[in-house]
């Protein structure tokens, strides 16, 4: 057994506007497909408008997660930021923040340990369709 | 030094409707009898209607945590989770995934470095008592 | 290429009242300067008044996260812990909870992979200025 690492990165078209994506299945296959039986396997998002998070991934659920994310921070109202910058997208700075760009999860034998109705997912707040990028970077024995 | 890693779980009880136990004791007494002298701890909830953080655990704070949780996804409203699977728990969904699922703290000299009123706490989310698993992943040297 | 792990702390003064610093020009130093060109990096916030997210340093989305923030959990409601302490601050312990105290970002090449606009940012959220300490533990190939 020897201490492995294992850098990689799934790429990905979003449309925007909370679009929430499951990253379960690319994510399962770069564990898979590493080679590395026991460890933990770092996500990262870079970018200052998405985030990561777990949940169902069940469309009333998220659609109930978009209503909260909505009551948190709402379309509606003045930003500081676009007022500012016309942007338009200060409401998807503010959710993304609140959420969070990293998460970690354990694996053992090959198989991520998320529970059976447990779900990775990129949520891409922008206002927006967006190219994104997330990091995926493992640690574990051989 | 050499480098060394533990997989551990903790294993509870809880009652469901944002109940919030103290992980700490466990967490430390995990780190304690590892050997492992300086590294971090992931700890890691499976399960969609869970979640992970730190808060001084005083029951004052407690009830002010949940009053906050309930203005975030109130129970007395509409989920489309519930409306279409009939589950009840569609807001400890929205909760848990807004909250998040894992947690990393380091240690050293075996001893977590919280602040002096920092706990761990799990924060069950679901409208039933549960048992849950916390993954315990602690890496560092000996 | 062997496994390196370095320690390290970030020392700053806060204002308190949801204080947000950038702590991204430190936290790249110590990347840079610990000859680890590739892994990841640990923060970890001791406390119970603060927490540790992402974000664009922009006046007005900071403003705007606090405001988001003082919506989520407002400072001119009761608070239990300040009718059973008297500390005041009730509301920081509630909104540290839920935005959370560590966050792991990966590097490569000694630069960390962070968006371009996307700083790393501690939140002071107690109610008086503060001394704090943000733990930096960094792991990876040199």
């Amino acid at each position: 057994m020897s201490e492995m690492r294992i850098t990689q990165e799934i790429r990905l078209s979003t449309s925007g506007r909370t679009d929430i994506l499951d990253l379960t299945p690319q994510v399962s296959r770069i564990v898979q497909e590493s080679g590395v039986s026991h460890g933990e396997v770092l996500l990262f998002v870079p970018g200052s408008t998405a985030a990561l998070t777990t949940i169902e991934y069940e469309s009333g659920v998220l659609e109930d997660l978009r209503a909260a994310i909505e009551r948190l921070a709402p379309k509606g109202i003045p930003y500081a930021h676009d007022a500012r910058w016309g942007d338009g997208n200060g409401f998807a700075h503010v959710r993304a923040a609140l959420v969070g760009p990293s998460l970690v999860i354990p694996f053992q034998e090959g198989r991520l340990l998320l529970g059976t109705w447990q779900q990775i997912v990129l949520l891409d707040f922008d206002n927006r369709p967006r190219q994104r990028r997330i990091l995926v970077r493992l640690r574990g024995e051989g």
